[in-house]
C-alpha cells in the first residue's frame, strides 16, 4: 500500500518516523512514495515536494495522510483527494468537524474511507473502541477530558496552587500550549472533538458553532480553592447524549468528585468514557496529543486500510441539538444580584451555586447579565 | 453462525439475553443452536440439552462459547469441540491458563480460533486492543487491577476504615465474592489473568503454579493506616514485564500514591495498563466482571467470528520467568528481626520497609522466617 502524507510536522513527522522504522510485518507493508511539505528548503529528497498535484495525479497512491491542521488548504487538498478516489486518513479535528457533511458524503459516493482515530483524543483508540462497541448496541452517552493543555494547567493549578496565568506561562514553556492558547483554553478544540465523538457515537452531525462551550480561562484560584473544600477539582470536560429526537452537547469545567476517576487523569494525559447497556462505562485513558502517540492513533488507520478493513463512510444525518439535562452550576460573577432568582447558595459575595437549570439557560442569563468574565462550572453528582 | 453455549449460569445467561436481544444486524446473524446445561430440569425447551455429544457431533454448530468455569468438564469439552473442527470461544480463565499449550497448539494446528476476551479484565476489550497496538508495536509491560471481588474489599476498607473480615463478608453477600474466596483473596484469579495477558502480550507461556503469588488475606487495618499516612491506598495488582531471555510476572498487594490512576479504580472495577513504545501508557478501566459485562466480551469474541475477523491461534512460546526489577517492600510480620539485614526502616515493632531487593528473594526470606501470616506490599515509585 502506497500512501502520501501531506505536513511533516509534529504528527506528520511521527508517522515517518514510525512507518521508516516499521517493526512488524504488516506495517512494513505500507509505504510512503511522497511527502508534501510547504517550503522548498525542506525537499530533502525526491520522496518530498511542495506540489500536491503530483500526489493527486499519482496513481501508485491508493491513500493520503492529512497531517497539516487548520481549515485551508486541508480542507480543500482532502476533498481533491477523496475526488480522485484515496482514501484519506486525517488527524485535523477541526477541519473534518466544520466540513464533516460535506467530507463524509463525498466519501461515502465514492465508497472510500475518511478515517480519523488520529483528531481525537490523542493515542487513545476512541474510535474503534466506541465502533466495536456499536456492532452489538448503541452507545448512549459519552464524556471526557479531550484536551491535554488544559488539562496540564488544571493539574498544576490544583497540585502547585497557582493562577492560571503562570500555569499557561509553563504549558507554554513546555510547548503544550500554542500561543494563541484560545482554541485549547476556550473550550473550542474539545468543541470539535466532542462533534467528531458524536458523529460516530450517535450518528448525527452537530454543527461546533452552535454547541455550548464555556472554557478555563476565567477560573481563579478562588473557584479552585471552593473545589478543593469540598473534596472535588475542576476538569474541563466534553459531553455527548443522546436523547429523544436528537443530541446533547456541552463543553465546560466541571467540578469533579477527587475520588472520581477521571479527577486523576493528571497532566497532559486525555480520559474518556462511553456509555452503554451492557457494558455500562468504560474508560480510556492515555496520551491525548504529541508526536508519536497522534502518529500511532493515524498509523492504526492506516493498518485498518492495508488489511482490508477499512470501512466505507456512515451516512451521518443532521442532529438537533437539544438544551440537555437540568443540574447544578458553580458560578462567580461580577454581577450576583443578578442571578438572585436562580441562586440554591451563596458562597461568596461574587460566588454562588444555582438551582437545577440547563446550560442553556444559565448561558443565556449570562449573556443578559453583560459579565464577560464571568467563570462557570457544573457540579457533579458523583 | 450457529453457536452452542455451554453453561447456563452468570455469564452464559448473560450471552443468552445478549444475543436473544439482538439490537444489531450483525449480532443477529448468530443464532444460538444449543445451551448444554448441567440438571434435566433445566431443560426449558429443544435448544436445552444436557448432552454435549449433541452439541459436537451437530455439523452446523461452529463456535462453542464455554462459561462453564472450573477445569473440569470444561477442559475436555473445549479439547473435543476443537478437535471436532469448531472454534472456541471461553470465558475460563483457570482451564485455559492451565491448559494453555494444549489448547493453542491444538487450536493452531487445526487452524482454529481459541478467543478469550471474556476470561480477563470482564468487559474491557483489554484481549482486542492489545493485538492492536501490536500491529504496530511489541507491548512492553502490562500492570492492571484484574480482580474486581479484592478491588471491593479494599476500596471498602479504605472508604469506610473497616476490617478485612468484614469489607470480605459484605463482598459476599453482595454476591461478588463466593463462600470459598481463595482464588479472589489470595491472588489465584489474577495469577492466571497475568499468565493469559503475558500470553497475548509477550507470546510467552507461563505455569501459573510457578508465578510469584501474594495476596490480601493477612491485610490488617494497620497496613491500611500507614498507607494513609504516606499519601498511599493499596491495590492487588497483577505486573508483568518483558525481559531479557523471558518475562516477569507478579501478583501482589501494592502501595500506590492516592494520585495515581489506579489508585481511583473503586469499586468491583478493573483497571489495565499497557506500555509500548509509541503510545506510551494506556489504561483501561470499565466493569471486571458481572453477567452482562463479560456477556458483552464473549459476544465481541463471536462478532469478530461472524466477520471473519477470527484469527487462528498463535504460536506461544515456553516463557523463562525471572526474578524481575529490584524494589521496596512494606512487611509487617511477627518475626520482624529475621528481616533486619533487608530492613531499611522499621515502621513497628513488626512493620518495616524493605531495601531494594527482588520479590523472589524477600518470598525466600519469608519462607525461611517461618511466618505463615505475614503482609506484604510493593511500594510504587510513582
Amino acid at each position: 500500500m502506497q500512501i502520501a502524507i501531506l505536513g511533516r510536522g509534529v504528527v506528520g513527522g511521527g508517522i515517518v518516523k514510525l512507518i521508516d522504522e516499521a517493526q512488524t510485518p504488516l506495517l512494513q507493508q505500507i509505504k510512503i512514495k511522497k511527502v508534501l511539505v510547504h517550503r522548498s528548503e525542506q525537499v530533502l529528497d525526491s520522496r518530498h515536494t511542495t506540489d500536491f498535484a503530483e500526489i493527486l495525479n499519482d496513481p501508485e497512491i491508493s491513500v493520503v495522510c492529512e497531517c497539516i491542521g487548520g481549515l485551508e488548504p486541508a480542507h480543500t487538498y482532502v476533498k481533491q483527494a477523496l475526488e480522485s478516489g484515496k482514501h484519506v486518513v486525517t488527524a485535523n479535528k477541526k477541519m473534518l468537524a466544520v466540513f464533516a457533511k460535506e467530507l463524509f458524503d463525498l466519501a461515502r459516493q465514492k465508497q472510500l474511507t475518511l478515517a480519523y482515530e488520529a483528531s481525537v483524543g490523542g493515542g487513545i483508540p476512541w474510535i474503534d473502541n466506541i465502533k466495536r462497541i456499536q456492532r452489538l448496541e448503541p452507545v448512549t452517552a459519552f464524556q471526557g477530558i479531550f484536551n491535554g493543555t488544559s488539562n496540564y494547567i488544571l493539574s498544576q493549578m490544583e497540585e502547585k496552587d497557582l493562577d492560571f496565568a503562570t500555569c499557561l506561562k509553563s504549558a507554554q514553556k513546555l510547548g503544550y500550549a500554542e500561543k494563541d492558547p484560545s482554541d485549547d483554553i476556550d473550550g473550542g478544540d474539545v468543541c470539535y472533538k466532542v462533534c467528531l465523538s458524536a458523529l460516530t457515537c450517535f450518528g448525527q452531525l452537530a454543527d461546533p458553532s452552535q454547541v455550548e462551550q464555556w472554557g478555563i480561562r476565567f477560573l481563579s484560584q478562588e473557584d479552585f480553592a471552593w473545589a478543593k473544600e469540598h473534596g472535588r477539582t475542576i476538569k474541563l470536560l466534553g459531553i455527548g447524549r443522546r436523547e429523544a429526537g436528537g443530541l446533547s452537547l456541552q463543553v465546560l469545567p466541571v467540578m469533579l468528585k477527587k475520588s472520581s476517576l477521571l479527577a486523576s487523569v493528571g497532566l497532559n494525559f486525555n480520559g474518556l468514557q462511553t456509555e452503554s447497556a451492557s457494558l455500562g462505562q468504560a474508560t480510556f485513558v492515555g496520551q491525548g496529543a504529541g508526536s508519536l502517540p497522534t502518529a500511532h492513533a493515524a498509523v492504526q488507520d492506516l493498518l485498518d486500510l492495508a488489511e482490508g478493513r477499512g470501512e466505507a463512510a456512515a451516512d451521518p444525518q443532521p442532529g438537533r441539538l437539544l438544551a440537555g439535562p437540568e443540574q447544578t452550576f458553580y458560578l462567580r460573577t461580577e454581577n450576583s444580584s443578578f442571578f438572585a432568582g436562580v441562586t440554591a447558595e451563596q458562597i461568596s459575595d461574587r460566588a454562588l451555586l444555582t438551582k437545577k437549570m440547563t446550560l442553556s439557560d444559565l448561558s443565556r442569563l449570562l449573556e443578559q447579565s453583560g459579565d464577560q468574565r464571568a467563570f462557570l462550572a457544573g457540579v457533579a453528582d458523583e
